[in-house]
């Protein structure tokens, strides 16, 4: 039996699965980050994380890490929430230490993986993931493998343009998808319109619960263009099943008919007939990020 | 020498290429069509225009025709300049006929396939192809395949939302890229504004050329649409270069520095910097045909 281990870089913590083909988890760690390491400091913590498997053999490491990262170079150029790194040499570093293949893709595209191995994309030949949180990330597994582009340039489909002119996205543009159907997108529409700043996705979605206007007339709004942002997505690489992940997805009760009842308007009916939209999750992030390294 | 013969069905004829791998013309036909013909008189017409190649080894045919067609059974569904057709099975019937290969594709995805093997894209890992005709078509060659998606559906790009609730367009939903930029497009936003009925796009070109301030104003609007079309494609499948083909190219001085001040600015730079784009069209819709059997 083969093993490989996972890494999941997350917000708080470095977590690391060890597991085999089969998803089946073998071995758990876990180490908590401190915001303000520096390369070398973030290095050795992962080195000794990684050490502390190495009485299996372990076939190889796959990590995955929120962006911005070059997947070919594998190197991660900095981190939102481990403010000091710059230019991580992540992959030659490790491959070095440990004499192993290692690995490195952002946490969309292994979140993409881990739902087709092991969790609601299985067996799916044309597999399209979203990622719901802070931003609107998304991740594609065509005939088995992820695609990373040209360059190894994921997708970006939280930056395509819904309302051309429309509000200003974090990326500097405007009317991306992103500024209306994420985190940050329903925060910023609801206070520009309100003066209110919320301080969560989840307060948020609880006016709406209460049925407050504004807040449902913005969800309303952002579901309208998250559903054109699946329609273009669908008309260009026609997926088979697309996956939600994130955050937001704890509120689908609050969307999910809306969204379906548009998409249903706006794409051709040939290509939504057979379209499965589904909510998964149940994968690790690290579970996706070995699957980097079958 | 391996043979193959490439046939394009056109508005008004068919065209036949006797081709090699290297794309050398060894012999080529023409027939002219007939827009009543019924499927039995278009498949007899289209076996004796095959037939008259027969003194070749012939090792695969290729044919491009307009949509609406399926690729994966191999059937014309139905043609807007062959008005009496009705489902023909052409590929199952052509294969029993001749015994030979016989695979057929959309006309733009024939031309994206025509530039990869012997034009404006030859070599390109990751290339994507404009026509620019009546209306908005797309064709994507991903490692020297061309992409036809689940179940053969192609890329619909023409039908992705920029303008969301904008102008209608001929698919019968709001705000397409193909209802601001396309010959059917720029007329049909000219008509709308003007109530004047311009013939073809080379009537609403001329006005642009003596700087018809309507005309002017129409094509700024669909080139800033197409612009973000542009965007959101490279934002998602992130090409190595872009070529344009079809009749609106011919009026491309007219909007070549627009569009391309434009992409420079919403387009994540990393992307943009190296993204090529380019006219192409040097290369016969048969000949493409033809590389589908390859």
């Amino acid at each position: 039996m083969k093993k490989f281990l996972g890494i999941d870089i997350g917000g708080g913590s470095i977590k690391a699965t060890l597991t085999d083909r089969e998803g089946q988890i073998l071995e758990e760690s876990k180490l908590q980050t401190n915001p303000n390491w520096e390369n070398h400091e973030f290095l050795e913590n992962l080195v000794s994380l990684i050490s502390s498997f190495l009485s299996h053999s372990i076939s190889g490491i796959g990590i995955g890490s929120p962006g911005p990262i070059d997947i070919e170079r594998g190197i991660i150029h900095y981190s939102a929430n481990l403010v000091n790194l710059k230019d991580v040499h992540l992959v030659s570093y490790l491959q070095e230490r440990f004499s192993l293949p290692v690995f490195l893709n952002n946490d969309a595209n292994c979140a993409a993986l881990g739902e087709y191995y092991f969790g609601a994309g299985q067996g799916v030949e044309n597999l399209l993931v979203f990622t719901l949180g802070t931003g609107l990330g998304a991740g594609w597994v065509w005939k088995g493998e992820l695609f990373n582009g040209y360059m190894g340039n994921g997708m970006e489909l939280g930056h395509t343009t819904v309302v051309m002119d429309g509000a200003l996205c974090g990326c500097g543009k405007r009317g991306c998808a992103e500024s209306y159907f994420s985190a940050r997108g329903l925060l910023n529409r609801y206070e520009e319109k309100s003066g209110v700043h919320l301080d969560s996705a989840y307060s948020f979605f609880e006016l709406v619960r209460k049925k407050e206007p504004l807040a449902v007339s913005i969800l309303e709004f952002g579901v309208r263009v998250f559903a054109e942002c699946i329609r273009n997505v669908v008309h260009t690489i026609n997926p088979e099943k697309i996956i939600l992940l994130g955050g937001l997805t704890a509120s689908y009760d609050l969307f999910e008919e809306k969204l379906k009842t548009r998409l249903q308007e706006i794409i051709f009916s040939v290509l939504y007939t057979r379209l499965k939209i589904e909510l998964g999750g149940k994968v690790a992030g690290s579970l996706g990020a070995a699957s980097l390294a079958f």
